[in-house]
């Protein structure tokens, strides 16, 4: 962390690395006697291992670890990868080294000198060795008897920056990017590099630095006007284990080739791409490959060649398979230019149909990016059907950790719950035992590769993320990538600990707020899976009939009589037999669909009664009730905890909790009025609505 | 003109001042007998006059008239105003010369030797006698026995503009402002020379150069930054007899003065405007005086010091009043930060309540300035209850001749039959006879200022309308403030004739057209007054619930069993209080509200029976589906009149309104598949609703 960025206490910056000084007492005693340091290697993330555990103890104990090569001296940490440390060597027996991947690491006390020791196969497994030992210090665990080893589930653990290189962030809920200012990329790197340091404590691996809507100065990234600005940030990450990515523009060889096609089959392209590869590979030798949207929402793609996406991504993927690059090409493709007359088309089909018919075409450094629902990132979907449905295609699931639909960082919800929903939703894709979860980490259909990535939601807000409490969600998605069998509640707890200290009723109480935000935002705003309702365009706040009428093919066919949508195959759009096994009838069939998703397979009248035994208008007009009720409640119980924590950080979320509850009143009245007028049932409670 | 517009032949930039060839005939003969013009005087408007003539004639003719000092020459078009040309003064009689006020003309044909003689008693009153006989000659009139004697209805004949520094125009759908470019005044004053041509040939006498809205850098108009270029763009208009006003911000004092108050009657305020006046008229000796929109959609005004709209505007106007300067000061107050749930209170009302109470207190060189209608220049609304409800007031009507809401000049609607029924409106302010039009025009109270007021709709398309066919409603509302009594039709055919030239079957096809077009337009978008139902802030295209949940005061209520905005004494806001005499019991009565306005006065079930004998609901389907064929009619008989006008000509219109034609289908589909939702009533015909 810079210099400049020490001074800031109340403002969120530390985020959950601000390594609270520990009081004296029982854990105090036994971190204390931790006074050294001993490594003997010099790589680069090792020593970022090092200076992060030295600064970690110190803020923590009040003092400076020495720091020594060799000698074993009683009370050190001593770090090293196998067969160049003699005492991590002797640490772990051959069975605990061969366990350990990658990325993996193995974390031991020594009782007898009281040491610690951690070992890895590499030095990324080192420093997420370092970050968890310090974890378990920020959360006031005990370490006297450590006898740890983790390795991460999920191969890619990827961040997205939607970011542009005017400053702005598509998405962007915090403030202007890191990374880009008055067209240029950042000259000072600090804050690139302290964003580096939160990603890599939290698991992340991966990362690619521009908005995968690639503008004209953006394309230019892969040439010399911009590429040696573009090795200096994949250097601010590399010390970090944080491999560097570039999204790029399919039409690069029309814009800033000299080429009149970018036809994926054309021998020219193909070479265009081959020599911009050897380009980027020589100034970035450990790049990572390409992120790609294309023929999505109006951006260049192989459909102008009449080729599809194997033969675009391919191309690609040949381009940088000698450098060990792979292309992460994006599934979000749909007729963005929908007719709202058109009840046939149905954009929640759209991935499928269109990459399904391409399973095995694609080569083994390709990777599929797809969203986790259907649609958009919305509140409540249907899990998407793709995941798992092609076999012999390399998948990795998309989420969005900036809060679109999800209140945009104005409104609190903490979105791990929602992707453990989704991690662990069965797709039958192999028959039983076959959740997203185990389709994503590669292991049901042994994947070259897989993982996840997400869109960030961090910008130059002093606090990264806007509200302080959508901090969680960034460090809860790293969590959950390295291993998404951790509960939300623990991630949480983990998270709530290392940000605020370990008072236990804090604990409690920001946990319980976590822990219900979901539920109340999905409470007061669309109903049952219906999703959007949302101002067009910006996308915050409620509007009904925003996109009923619009190209975008995001429909609830609203009428005085009913509200959802068919996507059944007996009446609907087809879409239920996209999903496998029981997953088919149990959408399919208007008994054992889920109230939650009710809207989003079937159009029902409003007195259809749920599962829940209330109607449909009787559930909305409650949820949006309560909803507003429950969003006051955040705000009472943060008021609790005024005083238990630094001033400035209760404030700043403090005003967003007020704010979330007046406007959950919007929401709350708007929807309510809609569905009032449109069906003429009354509240049976009797309730205002306007 | 300038010499790079005389290429222009197919684009429309002549307008109506083409002057097109006349063919060998009988008025061709007559025509030709002028073969001089004579004139005495150097004013520098007579100038322009004989200019004009010359231009006109050689352009009709053939050949360039002879220009002489004096001469009793045969076949010469005399100038002159009285008391100055010794033919003028002996070919007019006393009484005529004492009819003829500041800006009227007289024109007599002098059968002995085939001349014309026009006389005046102003410069600009030669003009527009001038400007009349071409209009005579270029839409084919019999001149051989001419005696014509004329004065401009309305004193003040204005235009707004809504430009910006920055190039753009609010609401402009026509290009870029031809006033200004990269953040300065142009200094090419070519074009705007052009259109101080084509004001003055249809009667405007004023103009405000920039948007009511006052920002950052128009606010410095008033200072040396600007002004020297402000006085070159009034020498510009003052050639052509029209008289600069600047709209001015009412914080001006904050922003460019050194003061820390704007407080109208803070001796200090009101010296910082003397002094600025001072200076404004140093630069500008005949400049007409300040527009101003104070405390309305959050600009700055007297409100911020508890002041109110008369101590605002007195102060302004006591400023000017020394050089003979005027205020016009805009009645567009209301609130706009309205909670949607608040029923009780109503746009409409509000600038009756914000005005009606200050009659009285107003100087007499302050002119308030009213919208049309009480709303914001809706396709239908009511006629505005504060024209005439200030009988010790001066008012002038403001209306839109851009077609905010009305198409955009995307679609064709002719505005000039909405503003005649405007002006034609009996208000009973003084009992019977006393319409909208007695009360612009200062008779009915006998104000010494008033007027008519518009929002242009000219940009830098080459045709300056962007839709050809929106010329007629700049050259329509020149005409009408000239003389409210014309016709549309009268006026729309003048505008075809000297644009299109006289083919007989064009001007019938044309003139069709154009008087079918506003109810078309109505037709396919909102139904019976209610308005709105466009998309927010740009205003293009159907949303019926666009507004609805808006803090715009702009709502329909529509729910499933029917709409409609209550605005009666008995139940609702109370609105039809503030008209006077039977027009309060009209529209109060369900019975005796007209159809066209029954929506925007009353909330009816949809099954409610018109005087039409349809139900709303059939109603509101009806129109759709024949709006739509309307427009398609529209389209067919433009395509008739291939050939028979400049190809260049025919296909921008043509392309006009094939997009219209499509847009119509969309504004159809979507009214008609909300109401359909909304009600759950069928069509009676079954036709098509989605």
């Amino acid at each position: 962390m810079s210099e400049t960025n020490v001074q800031y206490t109340g403002d969120g910056y530390q985020a959950w690395l601000g390594y609270h000084r520990i009081a004296p007492g029982n854990v105090y005693e036994q971190y204390a006697a931790l006074k050294a340091i001993t490594v003997n290697e010099n790589a680069e993330v090792i020593r970022t291992a090092v200076t992060e555990l030295s600064r970690g103890l110190q803020s923590m104990l009040g003092y400076e670890p020495v720091v020594e090569e060799s000698g074993e001296s009683a009370g050190s940490i001593v770090l090293g990868t196998f067969g160049n440390n003699a005492i991590v060597d002797r640490t772990f027996a051959e069975d605990t080294r061969s366990a350990i991947g990658p990325e993996g690491f193995a974390i031991k006390a020594v009782k007898e000198n009281r040491s610690i020791v951690i070992g890895a196969s590499t030095a990324p497994g080192v420093l997420y060795g370092a970050f968890h030992l310090l974890r378990l210090m920020s959360t006031g665990e005990a370490v006297d008897n450590l006898d740890v080893v983790q390795n991460p589930v999920n191969q890619l653990r990827m961040i997205n920056q939607w970011d542009n290189i005017d400053g702005s962030i598509e998405r962007g809920y915090a403030g202007k990017s890191i990374f880009y200012k008055d067209n240029r990329i950042t000259t000072d790197l600090e804050r690139v590099r302290d964003y580096a340091r939160l990603l890599a404590s939290s698991g992340i691996n991966a990362i690619s630095i521009n908005n995968v809507n690639v503008h004209k100065y953006e394309t230019r990234f892969l040439t010399e006007a911009y590429l040696p600005d573009v090795a200096k940030v994949a250097a601010v990450f590399r010390a970090y284990g944080v491999k560097m990515f570039l999204s790029i523009n399919y039409a690069s060889p029309l814009e800033i080739g000299d080429l009149t096609t970018a036809d994926p089959l054309d021998p020219g392209v193909r070479e265009w791409w081959r020599a911009k590869a050897a380009e980027v590979y020589a100034a970035i030798p450990d790049f990572g490959g390409f992120l790609v949207k294309a023929d999505s929402e109006n951006r260049p793609g192989p459909f102008t060649y009449d080729r599809d996406h194997a033969d675009g991504s391919n191309m690609l993927a040949e381009a940088v398979k000698p450098y060990g690059g792979i292309v992460i090409w994006r599934c979000f493709v749909y007729n963005c230019k929908q007719d709202w007359r058109d009840r046939a088309t149905d954009r929640a089909r759209a991935a499928y149909d269109h990459f399904k018919p391409l399973d095995g075409r694609f080569m083994d450094n390709v990777i599929l990016q797809v969203k986790n629902g259907p649609m958009d990132f919305q509140v409540r979907e249907g899990v998407s059907p793709l995941i798992g449905a092609m076999e012999q295609t390399n998948q990795m699931i998309e989420f969005q950790i900036t809060q679109e639909y999800t209140g945009q960082q104005r409104h609190l919800c903490y979105l791990v719950p929602q992707w453990k929903e989704v991690l662990d939703f069965e797709t039958y894709a192999k028959g039983e035992g076959s959740p997203i979860k185990r389709i994503v980490d590669g292991s049901l259909y042994g994947n070259r590769f897989s993982g996840f990535a997400a869109v960030s939601n961090i910008g130059d807000d002093a606090n990264w993320t806007g509200h302080l409490l959508a901090q969680a969600n960034l460090y809860g998605y790293g969590r959950l990538a390295w291993n998404p069998e951790l509960t939300a509640e623990a991630i949480a707890e983990e998270w709530i600990r290392m940000t605020f200290g370990g008072d236990e009723q804090l604990v409690r109480t920001i946990r319980g707020m976590l822990m219900d935000s979901w539920s109340i935002y999905e409470d007061y705003t669309s109903p049952l899976g219906v999703g959007w309702m949302v101002n067009p365009d910006h996308h915050y706040g409620p509007n009904v009939d925003g996109y009923e009428y619009s190209k975008w093919g995001t429909y609830h066919f609203a009428d005085c009589h009913g509200i959802g949508v068919d996507r059944t195959m007996a009446t609907g759009t087809g879409y239920t037999g996209q999903y496998k096994g029981p997953n088919v009838e149990m959408y399919e069939s208007l008994a054992s669909c889920p109230d939650e998703l009710l809207l989003f397979f079937h159009h029902v009248p409003y007195t259809h009664v749920l599962h829940s035994g209330k109607t449909v208008i009787q559930h909305i007009y409650d949820t949006h009730f309560v909803g507003v009720e429950r969003a006051e409640q955040l705000q009472a119980k943060w008021s609790e905890l005024q005083g238990s924590m630094h001033e400035g950080l209760h404030q700043q979320v403090a005003a967003r909790l007020a704010e979330q509850a007046a406007h959950a009143k919007e929401w709350r009245d708007m929807i309510n009025t809609y569905f009032f007028r449109k069906s003429g049932i009354a509240d049976q409670l009797g309730r205002k609505i306007y």
